[in-house]
């Protein structure tokens, strides 16, 4: 069938191609079923969307992305047939029956994934059959294998090339911003590429966006490696490993994380890490619940390690509440700069130099006394400073001028007590009903922290908004759900909480990277 | 947040709202996640997609769904809020993790299906959850009884109310059509709804339509009923059990049919039938391939029957070729009016005349020689007329009136023996490529069946179509996939196939209601 191309303005994430209702019947195609569109200078695969009036009689809509990826161009005529479904549809179909996926198999879907030629469903059923069959280590291995081949990689002179990674969860976590610079004050080269917040109110690159710039190019940040021997940058124009970006759309409104080993390692792996340490922050009111949980994770990150060639430890950490006092990106950077200082809260001091000492130890360079004397020395903070400077950042800047939000609110005890316990969740609610992370200066700064005394109407916590009206927003989930319990002692209260009759509210879904 | 309402003419199947990029961000939402829309007159909950250009600051855009369902106007001012997930979401992933659903939870996700309110990948997390870790007999009957109670029924002054219906699979399956009026004859109330093809060249809806009219409103298919005791229509546009046409849209790209039971059952419920037979086509190129399969089927849908208030009895056919010579919606048309003539072939009347008289036993009316009876006498055809004429049909059509396509090619065979094999996916390809069902006039009729004697170069099928595009299709379809297998006799020539070693073809799917 000859049909004439229309361009429409949307980016689909996919190639779609819209057909009128009749031409669909007379090529015997339906609504995601595909066809093969042969324009002038390329050839095509599209997935359908049938349409009664959008697409008239005689022409096939494109989106964008067809645009971008192929030599197509609009009021074309271009012959159109019917398309059998690719192959990797059938591995996906192989998968949701419970079969191992071979490396031949996972490369096909991985490939069709990043080239846009699998639609949202049939993402949705692998992810959704991943979740529920569950992944072999081999199929581990494999998925990684695949997602870094169909990526970009970074490749750095020196060596060698080590990392840090946290599985999240934990509001407050700025622990990458000191230990990055710390480590790599001794000579170790650490290229630390980080998200945004995804569930969050801050990423790593949120953080550290409010001091220097953290977009670059692959070319950029090797330049600002072989200056600095580290970066502090934003993975996510890189394409290193593109696929994962594309899985964590789908798998973020379904609330299931079955990637998580090959998402993490295919990004530490695309920039060639040969040391990595894992963070496995533990906790009631973590991802990761119990040390023996986290230990069942740990191990297979470090068996799908060595299946890569990557030596990688794991460590769990205290995990039942913020790290340190500061949640909000630039209510962070602030605190991971007075930390680099050497005026850090204990908690983030000990977990940066704990994590930084497993990677010494690896290596056989240090330990986690070393770290400590590098902080307090001042070395970490120079080198920190060389790295902001190779990012284009102000080295010298000040945590107060760090600007955070003018709007303030107050949050104080009703009563004296003990702190026995602070819900990491609501606390990062709070944070982003305040503006984080789209509003770097909102967020929520604790003074009381768990086992802290409290006397009745002490400040338990402040909320920084740049908008009135997020501060609003964030003071009625404030009432809603206040994120401190306040008692005399553990076990002395018994009741911990009455189960409603009714509905539960929705349990919520960390997916960080 | 306040925007400007824009109108997108594209019918997305469910309520989108599409966002500027900085819009979301400020209202911290991604795509597949929700807003809650206050209109002058109405509130809409949609799902968000995110663009960077199609949809400019300040504006929302809303795809002609919302404006068919709500009180919206082009324009208009709304205050947009982000959303949580619909419970129903938070159920569809209690199904992911293994758990079986409460009839409160299975109706709030039909609810929401129907409504539009869950997106694709919702649903298809969900339906692959179902295919995978299956569905239990309390799962299927609260699916069905949901299914039911969200859309439309159908009730008939006269009783009993009895019914056929066929899992389908294999092509020339005009069964209904013959036996619908002959059960008709007796008295017995027979509202036959049918569908149009989904994964086949003919569903009976298009059969009929040869014929007379199939599409009618509810109130006129009552009006027919009540005067010829049967009809013979297209279900489709009658909103009985809504929510299956939705899933269909799901489950046929994906190959899956999780929801066989609730899909067939709800819709029969949905009419009131009191007395149902089931046909199981059972054989190697059938959807199910043995009579033990056919067996544990039929016992579910006789247990489910039970639980609905319905008689069910199943019957395993024999469904290893396929069903009399003709294939194609007027190729079947022709052969099902010889039939009701006394002119039809062996196996159809067969068929037709051992499921009416299982029908007939399960009410006590008699049994299969009763059938035959009804068929030779003339009273099948007599009711048939009357179901034709109160459908609009000229009822003294003759087979040769009915219009195929005068576009022909014969097939013969290249060698002489025994007819050991027919395919029927081959068969039902070949008619599909000449055009079937979309050009009624195409199809293939059948010369030989299994066990028939060949000579070399008689004639084994025809295929015809209306196009001549469209038969060199077919033609080529031919030479790819031989739908023949001729040999001496079984078990003499011991090679069925050789296994390939490169890839194989993708396995047929059948989705047929």
């Amino acid at each position: 069938m000859k049909l004439k191309v229309r361009k429409i303005p949307i980016e689909a994430g996919k190639i779609i191609a819209v057909l009128n209702k009749n031409d669909a019947e007379k090529l015997g195609v339906r609504t995601l079923e595909r066809v093969r569109i042969f324009g002038e200078k390329c050839e095509i695969v599209a997935i359908i969307d049938v349409s009664e009036k959008f697409a008239k009689e005689g022409e096939v809509l494109l989106s964008q992305d067809c645009f971008e990826i192929y030599k197509i161009r609009e009021g074309e005529i271009v012959k159109v047939n019917p398309e059998e479904r690719p192959e990797s549809v059938k591995f996906i179909r192989k998968k949701l029956s419970g079969a191992y996926l071979s490396y031949n198999e996972i490369e096909k879907i991985i490939k069709d994934v990043v080239e846009k030629k699998l639609s949202d469903i049939e993402i949705a059923a692998f992810l959704t059959a991943l979740y529920i069959r569950g992944i072999s280590m081999e199929e581990a291995e494999n998925l990684t294998k695949a997602m870094i081949k169909t990526g970009k990689t970074l490749k750095f002179r020196k060596k060698p090339i080590v990392d840090k990674h946290s599985i999240g969860g934990i509001p407050g976590d700025k622990t990458s911003i000191v230990l990055v610079p710390l480590v790599a004050s001794t000579g170790l080269v650490i290229p630390k590429t980080s998200s945004r917040a995804i569930t969050s109110p801050a990423g790593t690159a949120d953080r550290m966006e409010c001091i220097a710039p953290v977009e670059f190019d692959a070319e950029e940040i090797i330049k600002i490696v072989n200056k600095a021997n580290a970066c502090l940058v934003w993975g996510g124009a890189l394409e290193l490993a593109p696929a994962d970006d594309i899985f964590i759309q789908i798998e973020f409104p379904l609330g299931i994380d079955p990637m998580l080993f090959p998402s993490i390692l295919s990004k530490k792996k695309s920039v060639g890490s040969q040391y990595v340490v894992i963070d496995i922050p533990t906790g009631r009111g973590a991802k990761i619940k119990t040390v023996e949980q986290a230990e069942d994770l740990g191990e297979d990150f470090i068996e799908l390690g060595n299946r890569l060639g990557m030596r990688i430890e794991c460590v769990s950490t205290y995990g039942e509440q913020p790290l340190g006092h500061a949640i909000g990106p630039a209510l962070e950077a602030r605190e991971a700069l007075l930390t680099l200082q050497g005026k850090g809260p204990e908690d983030v001091v000990d977990k940066v130099c704990t994590l930084a000492g497993v990677l010494f130890k690896m290596i056989g360079r240090g330990n986690k006394a070393l770290a400590k004397r590098l902080l307090y020395s001042g070395k970490a903070y120079k080198k920190f400073k060389e790295i902001v400077s190779a990012q284009g950042g102000e080295p010298e800047i000040k945590p107060k001028n760090i600007p955070v939000g003018n709007k303030k609110l107050e949050v104080r005890a009703s009563r004296s007590g003990k702190v026995l316990w602070i819900y990491n969740h609501y606390i990062a609610s709070i944070a982003k009903a305040a503006g984080a992370p789209k509003y770097k200066g909102a967020g929520v700064y604790i003074w009381k922290k768990i086992g802290d005394n409290v006397k009745k109407g002490e400040k338990l916590f402040t909320i920084f908004a740049e908008k009135a009206s997020k501060l609003r927003s964030a003071e009625n989930l404030v009432k809603e759900n206040f994120p401190y319990v306040i008692g005399k002692g553990y076990g002395t209260e018994m009741k911990l909480k009455k189960i409603p009759e009714e509905k539960r509210e929705a349990r919520i879904f960390i997916l960080e990277r």
